[in-house]
């Protein structure tokens, strides 16, 4: 069977221009696929008339389901109203219920209905209105040559209001929709290179209904699985019978999570769990790893504090590294980084501890230690100690951030007991 | 004149599914602008071949200029370098200058360069490469039937990297755009609608060739005045003569700088004038703050580090902040704030210290103290000591943000004297 196919339009030149962010089509096409709609293509157009009419035209021939959001006010430069009604061939007409809601809306606020957002009653005839407790512009509703076409006010808690209200519960009644399944797959510490090419059999023999999307960032990437059928058992059980026979490919060394959480989340779980703390030493990092564990909402329940030990002083004062490590073997070495992760954990009194020294660059590298080595160390109350050397490159914001992005994974590794 | 049409397309179901949040399209079209270069439409579709191919044609027929985001990784599932082959009509050929920058990426990181990761050196023949020096897939730079074509990878730092390395300053050059002149008015401390409330005589009084942009962001407000004509000098001059005017307007507590710096570097200018030096102590931004100053190369040279005291015990044992003082007033409070600042000021011997404690959230809020209450301090070696309080909102991420960068104006006036 073939899945429902939905575009998603957005009409405002501020939003063509770059001049703000557009939330909406994300949020309608994340909706529209827990639905099982697929969401083929998105587009933003200006407030012009003709560019309105076409994107309607272009979409209704690809699509099934198009939504509009924007050009719903009341001034003069929002026009996607008009162009529906012409677009449709349905002259718009005062709808009474809307009527209510707007005039409601301003008295209920003190505050007198203008003619102008009397307007805000009229739809094209036959479209059903998609009533908006939120503001004065109302949803739309309408079918046309067997395609339906929902018209959004383009303020997002509006939008996401009136669908939740009503539109998506239409939708859902109207289309049998197939079931969306996705699986997401998280892994850390393999590129996505390397990691394709260790499950290129298992990926050239998934089943057509089931597809799969590598998503990298900073030192991880995500899996994610997308199973498409009307049985919702059979992907399930599809899906469920892939990711059996993916994780053994994949290796519980790279393997963190079959859910969509990141290493900070991850680590926090691990630690509330056990009950156990950490701290960190950072150098070259500034304080970046501390703000990712800090991110995690209640990570006070594990996470007691750090040091960013930027100068070699602070590294002697602070976290008690010797003077003479310092100079023998210079502050971003496997020794020192095993120093600092040492002298954390004992000052902290914490169970596990990481260190992170390297050079961010832009300058500041040599032959020997050039601009993006990176050395970091795990510690644990245990005794362990494991130090990883990473070279990476010369743009100093993306090192601090794969820095600590691979000293998450270090953390994690260690909390583990998958270090060696 | 006319203004060159362009269009961005961003190519991806994990965009289309509103899995991941485009924010490529909203540089993009910023960035054009700036060149005089208009977006009329912008289009997400996913990875299938035949929605690539039929955008592109569609895209081709509308503008002049065509930017195509994303599906350049060296996996099946990224497939926008074959389609713009078989587009342009020209085979994929190797390029040498391409094959070196992948090679070296790898090499220098101590990995080896695989198959896949050559296939990244393949380029459609005539299209010029447009390096990336911050990951593997290359930019492309196309001609067909008077049409650009840019090609570039999906991840955000590399596009964006890509397009100000090669592809801005090419536009610029190869569609003869008016001048543009743009000048940075960067302020701190002052609300968007309260500075435009202020401003907005001299505003209304601009002439019509002179535009002007409020960019807000955390804790400050970027002025943009941008001038376009055939007439440099004209721009130029008037741009001066505004600048004038405006400043006077803002005075001199709200803005700090007349070119397109954040704090963080104006404070490490400051810092490096002077031969001053700082240390922070953070509670709630868990290290966000000592990001922010870390972020700029050279901050050696004044930032010698800080402490994350995330615990009260760690409060008290590494900055010496008093028992009594932690329970009678609570972690969240002025006089805790300005005792983390004299704490961390002495410890570290520095110039200049800056201390943030408040409630980030979710949780943890009550009455008194709710949720997004923050409070900070300045502290230096003269013996000055001024604490401030701000109230932010309920989301983490934000009052984090928020915060740090509230703390980065604080310090700014701190060091320029302007505190009382």
């Amino acid at each position: 069977m073939k899945a429902i196919h939905a575009e998603v339009i957005t009409i405002g030149d501020e939003i063509l221009y770059g001049q703000i962010t557009d939330t909406n089509t994300q949020w309608l096409s994340a909706a529209l696929s827990q639905l099982g709609i697929k969401t083929i293509r998105k587009s933003s157009v200006g407030d012009r008339y003709s560019d309105i009419q076409s994107i309607l035209k272009e979409a209704s021939q690809r699509a099934q389901l198009v939504i509009l959001t924007g050009g719903l006010g009341p001034t003069n430069d929002d026009i996607t109203k008009k162009v529906l009604s012409d677009f449709l061939g349905k002259p718009l007409i005062q709808n009474d219920d809307v009527l209510r809601d707007v005039d409601y809306f301003f008295t209920s606020r003190g505050r007198v209905l203008s003619d102008i957002n009397k307007l805000q009653a009229f739809i094209p005839q036959d479209a059903v209105a998609l009533r908006n407790q939120y503001g004065t512009a109302p949803g739309m509703w309408a079918e046309h040559e067997q395609v339906i076409f929902i018209s959004l006010p383009g303020v997002p808690y509006e939008m996401k209001g009136i669908m939740n209200d009503y539109g998506l519960p239409a939708l859902k009644k109207h289309f049998k929709t197939p079931f969306i399944q996705h699986q997401i797959i998280r892994t850390a510490g393999i590129g996505e290179s390397v990691l394709a090419e260790q499950i290129k059999d298992w990926e050239k023999a998934l089943p057509h209904f089931i597809t799969l999307a590598y998503l990298p960032s900073y030192g991880s990437v995500k899996l994610r699985l997308t199973g498409l059928s009307e049985n919702l058992a059979i992907v399930e059980a599809e899906i469920k019978q892939q990711v059996k026979k993916l994780l053994p490919l994949l290796g519980d060394k790279y393997f963190y999570a079959a859910e969509d959480i990141n290493l900070e989340v991850h680590i926090g779980n691990l630690l509330k769990a056990t009950g156990k703390t950490i701290a960190l030493a950072e150098s070259c990092t500034g304080g970046y790893a501390q703000h990712l564990i800090t991110s995690v909402p209640g990570c006070s329940a594990y996470f007691k504090g750090g040091i960013v030990s930027y100068s070699n002083e602070i590294k002697e004062q602070e976290l008690g590294v010797p003077k003479s490590l310092l100079e023998q073997k210079g502050a971003v070495s496997p020794e020192v980084a095993e120093a600092m992760a040492t002298g954390i954990l004992k000052k902290f009194q914490t169970s596990y501890a990481i260190a992170i020294t390297g050079i961010a660059g832009p300058d500041g590298g040599s032959v020997e230690k050039p601009v993006g080595m990176v050395c970091m160390a795990f510690a644990s109350d245990s005794g362990q100690v494991v130090s990883k050397t990473v070279q990476f490159g010369k743009e100093r914001d993306t090192n601090i951030k794969a820095s600590a992005a691979v000293a998450m994974n270090l953390l994690r590794l260690g909390i583990e007991g998958k270090l060696s």
